[in-house]
């Protein structure tokens, strides 16, 4: 089954490739070490869902003037020897007495100049996928310090490629056919569970590979959560169901969700609402490259606030691809400079009632020009039920 | 949506909690900072597919003789409130600057005496979700040695409550409908990727909550590989079709395949499937607590050669939970005891030809007389289509 690995030619991992050692070059970072799913993934081609098995560590070693090095479990020989990746070392893992680090270590030595450190992510939104005892002993037996190699894969992975953006429109375009096709297939009285089954159903239909993210919230004047799984409480006559997807499709994600309103829906709800599709349309027309990611927070802050609304606290919007979730933040403290070919989640919202809330969310890439959609637009008046 | 999560009565978290800290302080173990999905869901009930987004840490800290403290981003102040979890302290994440560190730090501080090391999971199969950059900040604040905590977790999530058990039923349960279901629901010619969608739709309308694992594979003579997503190749006469599944009920995984004959098999598909379905037989018959996990491996091995079938390389069974695969490894270098309890996988694989082999799967839970199965067992003459 390694066909499918290859969900691009050699050519779009090569130009990865390139543009991370770029990185890696102007930070002085002579290796670089990967374990997670989402930057092996990025620079393989190695797509499986066996990540969800944490027995084994997984080692991308990525030198800063050769190609990577591929140190993982025999048990994904195959499915590597699929991508465009030639050195790949394998061990029978698992195997606590040395899993995969004596290789790791002699790869290491291969690339490393004296003294210079191994660069791996220790930055916010990372993290190390081994054991933190594998990672001091390879820390003692390569004898370099460890440091910090978050911002080179950052500026790299942050800009998507054309067929990047390609997979996610795809997605994107999956879920938008699903979201359309619920309301017609759920009703007054169903426990939420079984609208979740619903909609799981139909992203799979509509052509998602998987959905790795469901979560929804339903409520009179808005939901107190947007993480729950779904209860059994049955949909009421008056409520508010939200549902928010990252279905998957080749291995790149959505974010975005719907409110469908049962019914008729109470004027705090309606202007609520209305508030977060205008100030998601404002951002969509005005966001450029060069704007900040704080100067988009602001951005739609000021829009809810002009229409009279209380805006929730916390990131109004991510980046998107690999992970559901992505840097920068639409946040007060995220200065990243916003570029072309960012793809981004625009997800502003607002209270209704007390602590009752609304969430609306849209996916877009960034063009030199502006916001192109991703996600078909949420219709302004919402999807009724 | 809060009441989802607590899909067990506080009851069972309170016993879990104590069997943790009785093992805690059999290792003089203070203090264990846990960060990962599986062992925060274990402890708290906190159950949500939000931790698809890497943006942000969660922590639960567990002192040796006090209730937990979860320290978690706002964004789940609602959720984890549903859960027994009375300590829960928030922050508005992601940010940066300090993204829960200091609320971490000063409730470390509340609960550690002077010169106790802070537990942490580092051995096998051990990750810390969290950023290398803010556990070097957390230990230089704390001033105190990071500490091994993996055993003390290990002894208490390795033995399973009957209410687990049961929710581990269901799952291989609905898990084996799907599987039931499936002969006819497909055909001969339809791309592999179309039978995944299908079999993902089965499980779900059987009453999975999610599918968070599903690989498979196809071939004439066995596979290759068992760990790939779906290809678009179309399904031939003669195929053997394996499918292996790590569907979810409430938190709790299966993890079995069932392998389909397409039409007539070949003799060497044909013997090694009986001597896997044989050997599994054996050991479901024969094992007992206070076996160690390497001697399951080697009967196993003695079940399969004894039949003249090749034993693949490899681990050949193991822990299945709240993860899709957890400790032990029926491998040669596991001693780890079987205790009552237990839910394991066995899972022997044998090559029919070259490096093209079968693999079959089952799950039960170990009682004091024996195996009792969770997963419906596979027919004798394997699954036709």
């Amino acid at each position: 089954m390694a066909e499918r690995s290859q969900v691009f030619p050699a050519a779009e991992f090569r130009d990865r490739l390139d543009r991370l050692q770029h990185q890696m070059m102007l930070r002085d970072l002579e290796l670089l070490l990967l374990t997670t799913p989402a930057d092996i993934f990025y620079l393989t081609g190695f797509l499986t869902r066996f990540w969800e098995s944490p027995a084994r560590p997984w080692y991308l070693l990525v030198p800063v003037a050769a190609p990577p090095v591929a140190i993982i479990p025999s048990i994904g020989a195959n499915l590597m020897a699929s991508t465009w990746i030639d050195d790949i070392r394998t061990w029978e893992a698992p195997n606590p007495a040395d899993d995969g680090l004596s290789l790791l270590v002699d790869a290491i030595a291969e690339y490393r100049s004296s003294g210079a450190g191994l660069g791996i992510p220790m930055g916010p939104e990372t993290y190390l996928r081994m054991p933190q005892a594998d990672l001091h002993r390879l820390s003692q037996s390569i004898d370099a310090p460890l440091i910090d190699g978050t911002d080179a894969l950052r500026r790299t992975r942050e800009v998507k490629s054309e067929a990047e953006i390609s997979k996610i429109r795809e997605i994107c375009s999956i879920a938008g056919d699903a979201f359309a096709r619920l309301p017609e297939q759920i009703q007054v009285g169903q426990p939420l569970e079984e609208i979740f089954r619903v909609f799981q159903t139909l992203l799979l239909q509509s052509g998602a590979d998987w959905v790795s993210y469901l979560a929804g919230a339903v409520g009179q004047d808005g939901y107190g959560d947007v993480i729950s799984p779904a209860t059994k409480a049955p949909l009421r006559a008056g409520d508010v169901l939200m549902l928010d997807t990252g279905a998957v499709k080749d291995g790149y994600f959505c974010d975005f969700d719907r409110n469908i309103f049962v019914g008729e829906r109470s004027e705090a709800v309606r202007r609520t609402d209305e508030a977060l599709w205008t100030a998601t349309e404002d951002v969509l027309e005005k966001i450029r490259p060069g704007h900040r990611a704080c100067d988009i927070h602001q951005m739609l802050i000021d829009a809810l606030e002009h229409q009279g609304v209380r805006p929730c606290p916390g990131r109004l919007g991510h980046g998107l691809g690999i992970t559901l979730t992505e840097w920068p933040s639409f946040a007060p403290f995220d200065t990243t400079e916003l570029r072309e070919g960012m793809v981004l989640t625009i997800e502003p919202s607002a209270f209704v009632k007390g602590d009752r809330f609304l969430v609306h969310e849209e996916n877009f890439v960034l063009r030199a020009d502006g916001a192109e959609l991703l996600s078909p637009r949420a219709p302004r008046s919402g999807l009724e039920l």
